[in-house]
């Protein structure tokens, strides 16, 4: 890796955990280059506006996010295995990819949710090509016979996020030590195995 | 009302307009004054800080709140009807306060979830009294055999508030035109209805 590559990296490192700690839309040149130790310009060589700067967050935390729950999810067996390990990484995002604080695209789903432009367009990218992936193991899960043969994937799926939001809310926010427990439980259901 | 009254209350209105809209930590002094069209100084006179700003603006959407969702569900029926109810006007929040954009408790979540101060513990204090709201309206409609005796009101209500949230992305970020038929199959499934 060439010197460049190497302190754009650790600049998106850096700007990728202010992302997590406090939102998307405070990841700026003037905050990251205090953050990082260098001066507004020389992080001006690397990213030449504030948008390019967040969507080069975004595209490496979307990276940081398939490394850390979609790809290894693929080590588990077929059908409902292979979902419920991608629901457990899922959970567990993205302190299992060694970043603080919260998911960094809930928050930013709020922060852009009445803007327009290529950041948004980009979040959108990575929840529509994510649900892709949760889908295509739903819909594997119901040919295993693992769910029942009339379950609706895009409607699962929806289910799903539901959860995954829940936790956000009542781990992040609310800081409920039963957020784990609210969520297995929500997945049983979901699956409709019995109470236990 | 007195002149004081009257001026505060349309501050007021237009803070929360603003929290619905960019979120709670953009509500502050002078974004809100340009927007009332007094100067800071003027608006000083009624809050003394940021802070005091958006204690009184998390007062005013949560009496909103409880005025639009809470209170006219006491109309329906006791027991599922009146859960249903209030689902759904929670579901048209903040439109049905004739408010724009968004629930503006949801993105303030993720605005405070790493501060502390009186401002994160008013919005925790707004989602545990509508949880607690939610939680003994569950129990009514177990009461009333509307849900079967082994329900449990915590888990149900956290997984009401996970298609609240859900809905709150797909309908908010994702601009998704089923996110509506959505949120109703999934309180379908959670009441255990059969699917239609």
């Amino acid at each position: 890796m060439s010197k460049g590559a190497r302190t754009r990296a650790s600049i998106l490192q850096a700007a990728v955990e202010m992302a997590c700690l406090h939102g998307l839309s405070g990841v700026s040149l003037q905050p990251l280059a205090d953050r990082v130790g260098m001066t507004k310009s020389g992080l001006y060589a690397h990213f030449r506006s504030k948008e390019a700067l967040q969507l080069a967050t975004l595209e490496s935390a979307t990276e940081r996010f398939l490394e850390a729950v979609v790809a290894p999810s693929k080590g588990a067996a077929p059908g409902l295995p292979r979902l419920e390990d991608l629901y457990q990484r899922w959970l567990a995002w993205p302190g299992n990819a060694e970043l603080p604080g919260q998911c960094p695209f809930f928050a930013a789903a709020d922060e852009f949710d009445d803007s327009e432009g290529p950041v948004r367009e980009r979040l959108e990218r990575t929840f529509r090509e994510f649900r892709q992936v949760g889908e295509q193991l739903i819909a594997s899960a119901i040919r295993h016979g693992h769910l029942p043969a009339d379950t609706d994937p895009e409607q699962w799926f929806h289910e799903l996020m539901a959860l995954r939001q829940a936790h956000h809310w009542a781990a992040g926010f609310m800081r409920d030590a039963k957020a784990p427990e609210r969520s297995r439980v929500g997945f049983d259901r979901l699956v409709g195995r019995r109470p236990t």
